[in-house]
Order: structure tokens, then C-alpha cells, then sequence
């Protein structure tokens, strides 16, 4: 059985600890070691209120080289000021002695939540020790995986192989999400390890080209957090030529990275907070791309739209007013929506359907919701899920 | 004791039936019928895909004159097509063959469900009916605005009179909104009611600035809808020297219009759907009038902020975090919040606060968020309340 992980490309060791930081007392710190300095380059939220960690990680990357990256969930360290500030710069310096690396090689993610002082002690306690428990291989990966979740309910990781002339490289991915989830540029955090031999120039085009259409696709309650933060790192141990342009090698590559990022994104929107449906919303027939962008996001954040999947209610005429108030140009006598493959609407008029059959359809765990504009070619589509009372439970009865 | 409904302004009656429109068999259909033709002025929804009630509206305002007024609630005879339309054109003239009228002075409203035809049967039935019950005086007034209902739970009614030269005029005011509800240059339904002696152009100028201020300032679920209208009609009645110009006895009366509005806007996302608290968002210290609006719609459009609201949590993290993906300008060392008169977050740092003392006034009825964004002189507001378990029940378990 193959190594899925973190650890899976060579050239990376992963651990994590319960460092204290969640009140739940669960793993809530990870540090991924790679053995020699990588190609790395990483995206961060756009929010202009940012967490000093991505301040701290953005400097760290102007050089787009790195060797270790350290996460703890539980905690943001947004909004903290000039002390927050220290003690992003303080983790680093920690990591580097422990491994003998300089602090610029060093990443540093936090999630959780936002304006509270991370509790030092426990954090520093915590990195000695996942630093013991870094040889411990995939099983490291895999309490990796769960130490950065938050109101995730599920583990999300996605793995990749891909044949380089005669070398097979391999990507691995993970990440964590279900909540304050609308990326822009970038998303959430997620961490790739890859052994690809590549350069920097390339691994970050890949990168930006990915999340554009799969993190960035991906909506629970459009709003937008101050942590996002996704980093890629390259060892260059799987000994491929090395890619240093956009060849047929390029190509598989960032296929294969599209591969593992696309099914996280649609992970994420399936373990959206409080969702019991992933859902996927297709604008087709769109005049030019804002308008199908504007169609897709006025239509996946409406609470209303939202609350009838939840239902299991065929309503679409929460979706087509939608359309209407979203700017995008249409041909109302050609406007057209589909839900789980049956015409609920078409050319303008309501569409005879089986309302019982269709409602059970909905019932199903994933499918589609399909709009056509009639007014052009271009597309666009978001990852959403429906909005549930367990999504008010959670973010309204816990203080996260 | 006076009349403050929609028949306290001289020269209105007004009744209201069951005539078999909503599923629960309450009251579901209004007529407004004035003495002699009125002023009359409408705003409409900006959403793209617009009722038919709405098309035949507009037209039959062109010459800003009417006398009727018919309202049903239970269906909004929206995206029903040629047939849709047909029937609003038809109920505009059964109404003006009962009160021999012209069609043209004849305004058409209709609120519910998307999508389905009218029972135009019920509804010719229930206008001659309502016909019949015309001369009720206040009790007719006082049905008529719980037949507009729809998800609301309360009727909201707003009165005032002002004193014009030696001439007492009045204004009244009923409106519907509780889901679906992010007005956009008009709003919901609303129907006003006054005996001022007015030029048309005067009235529709008043009317633009009050909805503006008021009604566009409510949000409850971002989602705009269909078929929000809101008419004046103004029967001269009150005998007032005409205001024909921006003079003082426009100004009074213009200010007398603006606290009925404004009473009711506040009553509408104090009766959100689920809604426990109304909450008042405003933003101070914008650099601009755009930064001021987006600044207020990021918070108020966050579900989560919503959830903290309703969840008494004073977790302004969320709220900072609005501000910052909101794409307004702030000075970050200035930048504070302030949720019920109490600082959470002050000149870019967390503030000490009693957070069992806060949330405990969060459990109000009615609070104030306050950001400062300390990058200038603008400001903005929104009213709008908590986002609960009761949202979603209302809006997932009933096909509305």
C-alpha cells in the first residue's frame, strides 16, 4: 500500500503534537521538515487584515526557498498586534535551532481563533516535542492532518503520481477549512509537498493557475479570512529533468497538481460547516467571464438558495432571482436552469418537473445546479453546500 | 383616539379577505381605493427579473396618477411569463370595472412564492368581496395590513402628522418584508397613504431620498427580491398650500415621511425572518461614501458576524475581519469597534472588555455594532438582525 501522505513525495518528514493550544486538548501543532532546502513558494489571502504569520511567511518567501513550515490550529494570532508580530518570529527561530536551519527557511501557519495572544509556553513545549516525533513517517502525516483541523469534521488530503520522462514524481496535499471560507487568490491553509525537481518561476505558476480554479471556486459563507495560506515545496528528489518551461512535462505536472487540489476543494465544500450536501453551481451561456463569475456568486451566497438545498426544495425561483439581482447580462427567454440534471426552468418559463423525485434527489450527497444565460460562452462554477441549522449551532453557540 | 392606519390620511377606505391565495387561508388579498385620483409616485425592485405586478405598475404610473391600489400576498406571480402578466392586467381591470375607474389608475402588488400561477378565480372572487367590505373604515385598514403578511410576524405600521401653514396633514404607512429582503433602490412592499397637497415631481423626490435612507438600508438575507414595490398616493385632501417647491413645508413634510419610513425599516429587520435582536451597524471615519457602504454590507453580509449576534458573542474578530476583505481603505492604528457602547477592539488593538457583561446586553432587542475606520469623515448603516436555527427552518422546511 502506497504512502498517500505528506510523506509520501521524498525528501519530507511530518509530525504533530497536542501542544495545548485547542481548548479540546486534540493535536493542534504540526511541523513539516524537509531534508534538504526546497523550491517554495506560496498564496495568501487577500484580506488586508492579515495574521502575523502570513506577514512573517510572506518575508520568508522572498526568496522561494524554504525547509521546514510549523501550523498550530486553535489559535489565529490575527489581530494581535506588535506582540503577535514577536511571536510568529519567535516560532520560527524555535523551529530553526531545533533542526540547525536559518529562521528565513522557516513557514509559519496559525488558524483558529481571531484576537487572542497564542499561549507561548505550551507552543514552544509543543514544537520540542513534535521535533522528537519527527521520524515517525506517514503515521506523522496522518496526525498532521488532523492537528490543523478546526470545525472540520473530516481529514482532507489528496495524493498524485505523475511519470517525468523515466522519473515518477509524486505531489501530496492537505488542508483545512469549513468555515469563514471564500478564498480569493488563495485559501484557507493547505500544505503540498512534492518531490518534483522544478523551478521556482514554474512551481509558482502552477500553483497561482490551480487555486484560480479550484480553492478559489470554493464558497461556505463568503467571508473571507485573514489566515488563508497555501504553500507548496518542491525537494526535488524525484531526480526528473528539471522543468524550467511550460513543456508537455510541465503540462502532467500541473495537471497532477490541478488533480489533488480539485478534489480538496470539492472535500472542503462537502465538510462546509453544518453541510450535508456539496454542491456544485455551473453558470453556462454567460455574455463574458464577470458576468459568469457575478451569476455564480450572487446565486451560492444567498442564504435563501442555501436554506432550499438544505430543504431539499426544487425552488429555483430563489435561483433565477438571483441571476436577476447578480448584474450578469441574460436572454430571459432563453434563461434555463437545471437542478440534478432535470429542467426546473427553461426558456423562460417554469419547466414541468417531478417535484417528489427531484426533492429525493436532492437528498443525494453531491449534484449540480445548472444555469444557463443564453447570452454568451462563457462559464464559471463554485464548490458550495447547503446552510443548515448545525451551521448556526456552530458559529453561534461556540466562541471560535 | 385617532386612526393611524392607511385610512387616517382624508380620502382613502381600504379592505382586505381571505380570498384562498395563501395555503393557510388567511387574510391574503387588499384593496386601497382613494376618493378622487391621487399623486402618485412608486419605487421598484432593480432585480433584472421583475414580477409582472411590477411591469404593469410601472406603466400604469407613467402619468404619476392612481386611484386604486390592489395587493395580494401568497404568490408573487413572478416568472410566470406571458400567461403571468396577463393575469395582472386582468386584475387591474376587474378592480377598475367595480369602482368605475380607468385600468391606467389601477396599481397591481403581489408577494409569495416564485413561479406559480395565480388562482384567478380566488382572486376575482375575493376583489369583488373585497369590494363589498370597502367602507370598514380603520378595521379595513387594520386587515389589510396583516393580508400583506407573509413570513412576517408582526404588522408594522408607521403614522405622523405634520402641521403645514394652518393645515394638519397626515401620512400613513404599512409595509411586509421579513425574507428576501436587501432593497435595492426600493423595497419590499410599501403602501403610503397621505392627504398632503403636492406636485408629483415634489413627491417623487421625497419619496427617492426617504427610501434611500430607510427601506435600502435593511438587510436581512442579501438576497433581492422580485417584486419589491412601494407606492404613494397623496389625496390633496389635507388642503395645504401645494408644495411645489424645496421650501420649509416641503422639508417638514419630507421630514415627516423620512421617521415613518425610517420606523418602519427598523421594524422589518427587528422582524427578520428568525430574527431575535435588531442590530444597527454603522461605520464612521470612511475615506468615502463607497468605502462607508462596502465597509457596512461586508459585516452585515457575513453570515457569521450574523451567528455571533445571535449567539450574544461579542467576537469582533469577525467583524474586524469583515472590514478587511470588504475592500475599504482603514488606518489600521486607528481602526475600532465598539458592539453596545462597549470598545472590543480599539486603535488596532484588542480592547479589555467584561464579556459575560456584554453578552448579556447582547441578548437586547435592539444594540448597536460601531466600527471607526479612522481614514475619514464618511459614514454609513445598516439595519439588520441575527442570523438563527429559525432562518433556516423557515426558509429550508417550507416551500415559500
Amino acid at each position: 500500500m502506497k504512502n498517500h501522505t505528506l510523506t509520501g513525495p521524498k525528501g519530507f518528514r511530518v509530525s504533530a503534537v497536542k501542544a495545548g493550544i485547542k481548548a479540546s486538548g486534540k493535536l493542534d501543532l504540526g511541523l513539516i521538515i524537509a531534508d534538504k532546502p526546497c523550491v517554495a513558494v506560496g498564496m495568501f489571502t487577500q484580506n488586508k487584515i492579515v495574521a502575523s504569520a502570513v506577514t512573517v511567511s510572506k518575508e520568508h518567501l522572498s526568496n522561494n526557498k524554504a525547509q521546514a513550515i510549523y501550523v498550530n490550529a486553535g489559535n489565529a494570532n490575527a489581530c494581535t498586534g506588535q506582540k503577535g508580530h514577536n511571536d510568529s518570529v519567535t516560532i520560527a527561530e524555535k523551529v530553526a535551532e531545533l533542526f540547525e536551519l536559518t529562521p528565513e527557511n522557516v513557514l509559519v501557519a496559525s488558524t483558529g481563533i481571531i484576537g487572542e495572544m497564542l499561549p507561548m509556553g505550551n507552543v514552544l513545549n509543543g514544537i520540542e516535542k513534535a521535533a522528537e516525533k519527527i521520524d515517525q513517517g506517514s503515521r506523522g502525516a496522518k496526525r498532521f492532518a488532523k492537528a490543523i483541523m478546526t470545525t472540520d469534521t473530516k481529514v482532507k488530503t489528496a495524493y498524485a503520481e505523475v511519470k517525468l520522462g523515466s522519473k515518477i514524481v509524486r505531489l501530496a496535499a492537505t488542508v483545512k477549512g469549513a468555515g469563514m471560507i471564500a478564498p480569493n487568490m488563495a485559501t484557507m491553509l493547505c500544505f503540498i509537498t512534492t518531490d518534483v525537481n522544478i523551478s521556482p518561476a514554474l512551481l509558482k505558476r502552477a500553483l497561482k493557475d490551480t487555486v484560480e480554479i479550484t480553492f478559489n471556486k470554493v464558497t461556505i459563507d463568503k467571508h473571507e479570512s485573514t489566515n488563508d495560506s497555501i504553500f507548496a515545496l518542491a525537494s526535488g528528489l524525484a531526480e526528473n529533468n528539471k522543468i524550467s518551461k511550460q513543456d508537455l512535462n510541465y503540462r502532467k505536472f500541473a495537471k497532477a497538481l490541478w488533480e489533488i487540489c480539485d478534489d480538496l476543494a470539492q472535500q472542503m465544500a462537502a465538510d462546509g460547516e453544518g453541510a450535508n450536501n456539496a454542491v456544485t453551481v455551473k453558470v453556462a451561456g454567460a455574455a463574458n467571464a464577470t458576468d459568469a463569475h457575478n451569476a455564480v456568486r450572487a446565486i451560492v451566497d444567498s442564504p435563501l438558495v442555501r436554506c432550499a438545498f438544505h430543504g431539499a426544495d426544487p425552488n429555483w425561483g430563489r435561483i433565477v432571482s438571483a441571476v436577476g439581482f447578480s448584474g450578469a447580462k441574460f436572454n430571459e427567454s432563453k434563461l434555463s436552469c437545471k437542478i440534478a440534471d432535470t429542467f426546473v426552468y427553461r426558456n423562460g418559463k417554469p419547466a414541468d418537473f417531478d417535484f417528489k423525485a427531484l426533492s429525493k434527489q436532492m437528498k443525494e450527497k453531491e449534484w449540480q445546479v445548472l444555469v444557463n444565460l443564453g447570452a454568451g460562452k462563457h462559464e464559471d462554477f463554485c464548490y458550495t453546500c447547503d446552510l443548515s441549522r448545525d451551521y448556526i449551532t456552530i458559529n453561534a453557540d461556540y466562541h471560535t
